[in-house]
């Protein structure tokens, strides 16, 4: 049988290994949830850059790019990390670069995978049954916090295990954790989440409809695949 | 008000500013219950050391060394990190020297914080009150496996936790995490725990006992203290 594991962490991530395996990047708050959206509003494909230095270079060269640092828009930069700024049409077709304080850096740590898929809300159903579609064993990566650990990513990926888990093996205690407090949060996740701490910073920086669209389950029907070099649609 | 984190993994611990903080450090299977049980009858010191290397340099000297890896006793030493060996006055007034998978050395990760205590459910009342009689910030540092999360040591943060709460601000995702993890389980936290990686990985050791003891609330009634060298009783 398959086996399914979460890490909570970037920090955990040497202890896990990532050979042959499938992984979804987690950060709810708000990279996945953004790079879903802009794909599936007709972005061409997302180019995730580690440093702030590198998403200069591109913008000078022309590129669109979205800068964002401790939840705030970089100064120098046109676009942040709202989901809500890639909402229309207005972006179809374009390539657009993403630098953010946790997510893109994840998404380059696990560069070994087999392959590496991002996850979010928005496209909860869809990346599950891509998940189910596939051979391999499967790890949920949350990005967190500067590499904290977070509530939200964890209740999406206890949302993905929900659907996952009769068809996986699951002897990892990050998994059910995730999945115990999905079970407690479902009724209510907003309301279950006010009292974290990540999205109580979110909330000092007056992103309250961002929050709110983030949690919203599959509004960006996509599959997004990281090539190695920038996400596409699968 | 004092702040109260957890930090879910030795690994995350370079994101956590230690200083000025009182650490405690929680393994619950097996190392921190052990070492609180060895106190709690009469153990005059536990000397907690890193390696394997290193504790047969004290067991060549003369010392009583306890040697653990992955759940089993070390060829060539005398006694494992079972609590139940400790139970009686056959050790009463002597040093014993420790080295686990996890525990041992999250306590030497820790050395610049104010202080270095151990907490179990064998201490959880009496750690507890000694944690209200102090002023200092709290962190709860949980040894976890092989640096993954682990779901036992969350619980006891959730325990220490749901104690400490009205005293304390608490704005730590984990430690939320831990609260309300708790509170699932605490009607039965072996039977909770019955699907949990690790205790599933030390019943097939044959130490059943041994998890139903490190459950049990408030038989070791001491508060362990680190002073850099070895755990004394306060």
């Amino acid at each position: 049988m398959r086996t399914l594991e979460v890490c909570f962490s970037p920090a955990m991530l040497p202890y896990y290994d990532l050979e042959g395996k499938v992984v979804v990047v987690i950060d709810v708050f708000r990279a996945s949830s953004t790079i879903c959206v802009a794909l599936a509003n007709g972005v061409k494909e997302i180019i995730p850059v580690r440093d702030i230095e590198e998403a200069r270079g591109y913008r000078d060269k022309g590129f669109l790019v979205a800068a964002e640092r401790h939840g705030e828009m970089v100064d120098g930069f046109i676009l942040g990390n709202s989901p809500l700024s890639f909402v229309g049409e207005q972006f179809s077709g374009q390539s657009v670069v993403l630098t953010t304080s946790n997510c893109t850096q994840a998404i380059h740590d696990v560069k070994e995978a087999h392959s590496i898929y991002i996850g979010s809300f928005g496209n909860l159903d869809l990346i599950a049954a891509h998940l189910l579609s596939m051979k391999e064993d499967v790890l949920l990566l949350c990005a967190g916090w500067r590499n904290k650990y977070n509530m939200e990513d964890t209740i999406f990926a206890g949302a993905l295990i929900d659907i996952l888990m009769p068809h996986f093996q699951m002897e990892c205690d990050a998994a059910l954790t995730s999945w115990h407090l999905y079970n407690m949060a479902k009724g209510n996740i907003s309301e279950f989440l006010k009292s974290s701490s990540h999205a109580q910073r979110l909330r000092h920086l007056r992103i309250g409809a961002d929050i709110e669209y983030c949690l919203t389950p599959n509004i960006a029907e996509v599959v997004p695949l990281f090539n190695g070099y920038s996400i596409m649609p699968v």
